[in-house]
């Protein structure tokens, strides 16, 4: 997905609050961080998706902070918090009738902890509506024909906290082996291997580096292994906004499980902003966005 | 008052609304402002004020579309909108105990009309709050003994069709002479001297021209007419943001009419945002800001 003009403002506004939370008070970092950005802003490819303008963002905030992870205490924190929750995560899980709805249910609720386009989420509030909101699952028949023919998944994980939500998911697809692929290295509070060993992910699947230094997931930095893995595993999920707008018209069937945390996604979408959704795209026939 | 971190995401925002709404559909122009723009903000003094930025944002958007006056239709359109509801203003105004509070109401509410930080204004809606909303008066008392101790009255205009509101508040300050000052030049959709014409303003007022190229009021740039009046006259009126972020620190009191739009002007005025209010400041012991 190509960035649109409407997601410029939008940048301008999260790297102001990126800079806060990276070094909270120091305004005049924070100005400094600013008008990198905005200078930067007109170099940027009309070609670039939004996670690529979140690379260039978070680069400079990590120049101009001299920290290469500003957001590894808020990530802890958020794990924290999702691990209080894993009771009533639990009991969700193993009371529906359907335990593989309920898996992703919980999977897309996770996708509510968010730096970059959804600062002030409320994880409690998100597992309220939980039970409420019904979410957009019109192709989840697809996925499980599509799970029903395969014995391996590829699972390309988001942000740090909204993996101990996945854990009930990935359980769901056991016995299939699943390969849970992480960034390569710290970008706003995205998972990379280090924290995706902490919570133990490498007990359920197996963690592979995308390869990718930015909030999605970019092909073109692809490791080896996750390239392959991509191309030759038959399911592919994806979680978040950051991995549909990096993958959705990359050629290949995947299932997105994300919020619609943008109106710009949501035009693209046809899915209404807020909304859970499970969506099939990534190849040409099905959601592929210019 | 200085512009602050947080008026900068929302200059980003604006441009791109003022670009669409000056060249609708050109999106090849809306990308050349909008990158303009932030190539612009790194540039912007740390001094100036919020209506300095849209002096530049709308200077560019004004070279890329080569039209003087991009906003003339969407002018008349408003104007016309706030003819149409003269009838109900006439009605509140006449009918009210306490006509100066109701003129002052009623200028207040013309206030909403305003394509910078407000462009999804709806004058109905505003119209039906008006017999709702408690605006903050608290500097009515003091007002009112301001204007029982002058024949004269300085009247700092805003937007265009706001004066149709304004019309009702400077017939209440007559048998005062009222000064009725104008932009310079054409601005976003603040009122210039032919459209204070337009709708019958002279007839009511003497026309002034503040010198003022944006959308606010620089007393640096002011015309020797108006620098006279401004030091001069015992009581002046302000409308709109605009006329407070310019002069709100200028060291002589103004009675300042506007709707609270952004959370920047609300957290230092101290007022709730999208709320009605009068407030006195401009001199240094009263609503002074940064």
């Amino acid at each position: 997905m190509r960035t649109q003009l409407d997601c410029i403002p939008c940048f301008v506004r999260q790297t102001l609050e990126a800079a806060r939370h990276a070094a909270p008070g120091d305004e005049a970092l924070h100005h400094r961080v600013l008008s990198r950005t905005c200078a930067a802003i007109p170099t940027f490819s009309d070609d670039a998706s939004p996670p690529m303008m979140g690379e260039i963002i978070h680069g400079i905030i990590r120049e101009e902070t001299g920290v290469d992870d500003p957001y590894a205490e808020i990530k802890r924190k958020n794990v924290r918090r999702a691990l209080a929750l894993v009771p009533r995560l639990e009991r969700f899980a193993v009371e529906s009738r359907d335990r593989l709805e309920a898996a992703i249910r919980l999977a897309i609720a996770g996708n509510a902890i968010d730096l970059g386009a959804n600062p002030d989420f409320d994880l409690e509030e998100e597992l309220c509506r939980l039970e409420e909101q019904t979410p957009v699952l019109s192709d989840l028949p697809a996925l499980r024909e599509a799970l029903g023919q395969s014995n391996r998944v590829l699972y390309i994980g988001d942000n740090t906290a909204e993996a101990i939500f996945d854990r009930f998911l990935i359980r769901e697809l056991h016995p299939r082996r699943v390969f849970f692929a992480v960034r390569t290295r710290p970008i706003i509070n995205d998972i990379t291997e280090v924290e995706a060993r902490e919570i133990g992910m490498h007990q359920l699947a197996t963690i592979v580096d995308s390869g990718s230094p930015l909030p999605g997931t970019d092909l073109s930095r692809a490791t080896p292994e996750f390239k392959r893995l991509f191309d030759e595993t038959p399911v592919v999920i994806a979680k978040g906004q950051g991995n549909f707008e990096t993958l959705s018209d990359c050629g290949r069937s995947i299932f997105f499980l994300l919020k619609v945390k943008c109106p710009v996604v949501a035009q693209m979408t046809g899915m209404p902003e807020g909304n859970p959704v499970l969506v099939r795209g990534g190849s040409r026939d099905r959601v592929t966005v210019e």
